[in-house]
C-alpha cells in the first residue's frame, strides 16, 4: 500500500479510528483466550463479528463531538477519547448480542445473528444436543464478555484524563449502563403487556435511545473534554431531542423501511409485537375494527405480507404514520435550535447540527 | 436495637460486612431505578434475592484473606478492599442467574432461579405471550446489570487505594472476568461435544473455578495490599489446589450429595450432562456395558432414580468415585504445604489452612 502523505481530518477518519481502536483491542484480547485454549478461537472470532461488522458508530460519534463542542481539534487526550468511545461501541454489541437472543431474532445488520451463527456451529460439528440452546448459550456469554471488555476500553482509557475528569466520565458511564438496562427492561415489560400507551412507548424510547444512544456519549465526551454546565445542559437538551427523532425514524424504518435497505425482513417489527408510539397513536385514534387489527396483528409471529400490508393501512389511515413524521421533524428542529448558541465550538455545532439531519431523514 | 460496644474482629464479621455493604449498594442502586421507573421495583428486587439469598461469600472471602496475607488486621484501606471485594459477590450472582438460563436450572440455593421468578410474575400478570421467554429474557437483562454493578463496586472501591496498586489490582479484575467467561465457554463446548475426556476436564476445572474461585480473589487482595512477588506466588499455588479440591468436592456433591444439605436434587448434574473429572475417570476405567451406562445416561433429561442409582455403582464399581477423593484429599494437603512458608501474615495462613480443610471436606 502506498504511504499515506496527507493526514485526514480526525472528523473524516473518525470511524476508521474507532475502527482501528476496536480491532487492535480484540486482537489483543483474542491473544489472551489462544493462551487459555485454542478452543477459544471460536469466541474470539464471535465477538470480531459482532462488533466489526457494520454498525453506524453512532455513540462513539456522539461521544467524539461532545468532546469537540468544548476540545479544538487534536486538543491533548483526544486520542485517548476516542479509544474510550470505542468502548461504548462494545457496549452495544453486547446489547445486540443479547437483544437478539431475548428476541429470537436470527438476522442482524443483515447477516444472521450471534446466537444463530453458533448454533450453526454446533450442527456442522455433528454435536449431539441441541443446537438451539448451545446457540442461545454461548451467545449469553459473548455478550458477558463483551460488555466486561467494553469497560476495561473505556476506564483505561479514560484513566489517563485527569483524575477528577476520569472519575466523573466514568460516573456517567456508570448511569449509562444501568439506564440501558433499564430502558431494555422497561421495553420487555410494555411489549409482556401488551398495551398500547403512547406515554410509555416515549418512556421507552428515553431511555432505550434518546439517552443510551445520544445524550449520555455526548455527556461522557464533553465531561472528560471539561466542559461547563451550560455546555453539559446544551448537549443534554439536543441529544434528547435528537435521540427521540432517531428512534421515531428507526420504528418507522422497522415497520415501512425498504429491507435491501435496512437489513430487516419487512414487517419483522410488527410481528415481533414492538410497543411503538407508531402503533400505539394508530390504536389510540382507530376505531374498533383498526385496533381489532393492530390486536390481532402486532405480535403474531405468522404475520403474512397480506397482514403487514393491513397494519400499513391502518398506521396511514389513523394519522399515525403521518403524526409520528410530524413529530421527528419538531424534535429535530427543536434539536437544532439548541446548537445554535454559540457556546460550542463551531465546528462540533456543524457536526451535531449535519447528525441531527441525518438521524432524522435517514433511510437505512 | 442496643448499641454495638464490642466491636467483634474482622474475621468474624466478614460475611456481615460484605452483606452490609452490597445491602447498601442495592439499595443505592434501587432508589437510581425507582428514579427511572416504579416499575423497575421489579428488577430492583430481583437484583436484591439474587446477591442477598444464601451463598457461602467464597469469593470475597478469598480477597479478604489475599489482603490480610499482606496486612495486619484493620490496617488501612481495609475497610475499601472488602467494599471491592463485595463487587465481585455481584460478579458472582451475574454467573450464577446467567447460568441457570443456559443450562435451564430451575433452582439455585435451594429457591426458584431468577428466570423462574420472572417467568412466574408473568403468569401471575395474566400477560399474553409466552412466560418462559419473558423469563429468561429479564434474567438476561439482571445478570448484565449485576456484571456492570461489580465493576462499578469493585472499581470504585479499589480506586481508593494508591494508584499503581489500585491499577494492578483492576488489570487482575479484568482477567478474572475474561477467564470466567472462558471457562464457562470451554465447560458449554465440553459438554456439547458429550466426549469423556480427564484432560479437558480439568481445564474447565482450572478456569472456571480454580482461578476464578480461589487463585484470583486471593491475587486481587494481594495485590491491592502491595503483597511481595513471593506472597503471590505461593496463594497463586494455594489458589490454583484448593481451588481444584474445592470443584471436584463439589462435582461429587452434585452427584451423591444429600439434596436437603446441597439444595439440588439429587442427581441434577447427571441429567445435566456435566462433563466431570468424576465421569470422565469412570468412562476412562469402564468396561463397555458400564461406558454405554455413562454415555446413555449422562446428559439424559428424563433419567430416572433408578438411573441415578445405576450410574452411581457405575462410579463406584470402576474406581472414579475414590480417585476423585484421593485427587481432593491431595490437593488439599498440597495447598496446605504452600502455607507453610512463614512469609504470610499467620493469622491469613491459618485462616487459608482452615479455608482449605472446609473446601475439601464440605457437605453442601
Amino acid at each position: 500500500m502506498a504511504e499515506r502523505v496527507d493526514l485526514p481530518s480526525p472528523a473524516a477518519t473518525l470511524p476508521d479510528r474507532i475502527a482501528d481502536e476496536l480491532t487492535a483491542f480484540l486482537t489483543q484480547r483474542a491473544g489472551l483466550l489462544a493462551g487459555i485454549s485454542p478452543d477459544l478461537g471460536l469466541l474470539a472470532q464471535a465477538a470480531r463479528t459482532a462488533v466489526l461488522t457494520g454498525g453506524k458508530r453512532l455513540r462513539p460519534t456522539f461521544a467524539y463531538w461532545g468532546w469537540r463542542s468544548v476540545q479544538p481539534e487534536a486538543a491533548a487526550g483526544e486520542a485517548q477519547l476516542i479509544r474510550a468511545a470505542a468502548g461504548l461501541e462494545l457496549l452495544h454489541a453486547c446489547a445486540l448480542v443479547h437483544d437478539d437472543v431475548m428476541d429470537s431474532s436470527d438476522i442482524r445488520r443483515g447477516q444472521p445473528a450471534a446466537h444463530v451463527r453458533f448454533d450453526r456451529f454446533h450442527r456442522e460439528q455433528g454435536w449431539p444436543g441441541s443446537g438451539q440452546a448451545f446457540g442461545a448459550a454461548t451467545a449469553i456469554l459473548l455478550g458477558d464478555l463483551l460488555l466486561s471488555w467494553s469497560e476495561e476500553l473505556f476506564t483505561s482509557a479514560i484513566g489517563c484524563l485527569p483524575p477528577e475528569r476520569a472519575r466523573a466520565t466514568i460516573a456517567e458511564f456508570d448511569v449509562m449502563r444501568t439506564e440501558l438496562v433499564a430502558g431494555q427492561f422497561l421495553d420487555m415489560l410494555a411489549q409482556a403487556r401488551g398495551a398500547f400507551d403512547p406515554d410509555e412507548a416515549l418512556r421507552v424510547v428515553e431511555f432505550k435511545t434518546s439517552k443510551y444512544t445520544v445524550q449520555r456519549p455526548l455527556l461522557l465526551g464533553a465531561i472528560a473534554a471539561g466542559g461547563s454546565p451550560e455546555v453539559l445542559e446544551i448537549l443534554s437538551a439536543y441529544g434528547l431531542r435528537i435521540g427521540e427523532a432517531f428512534q421515531l425514524r428507526d420504528d418507522l424504518l422497522g415497520v415501512f423501511g425498504d429491507p435491501t435497505e435496512t437489513g430487516k425482513p419487512a414487517g419483522d417489527d410488527l410481528r415481533e409485537g414492538k410497543r411503538t408510539l407508531l402503533v400505539a397513536l394508530a390504536h389510540q385514534a382507530g376505531n374498533p375494527s383498526q385496533r381489532a387489527l393492530l390486536q390481532a396483528g402486532i405480535g403474531d409471529p405468522a404475520l403474512t405480507a397480506d397482514g403487514v400490508a393491513r397494519l400499513h393501512e391502518v398506521l396511514q389511515e389513523t394519522g399515525a404514520h403521518e403524526r409520528v413524521e410530524l413529530r421527528i421533524v419538531e424534535r429535530a428542529t427543536e434539536a437544532a435550535r439548541c446548537l445554535s448558541t454559540g457556546l460550542l465550538q463551531p465546528a462540533a455545532a456543524q457536526a451535531l447540527l449535519e447528525l441531527a439531519q441525518a438521524a432524522a431523514h435517514r433511510t437505512f
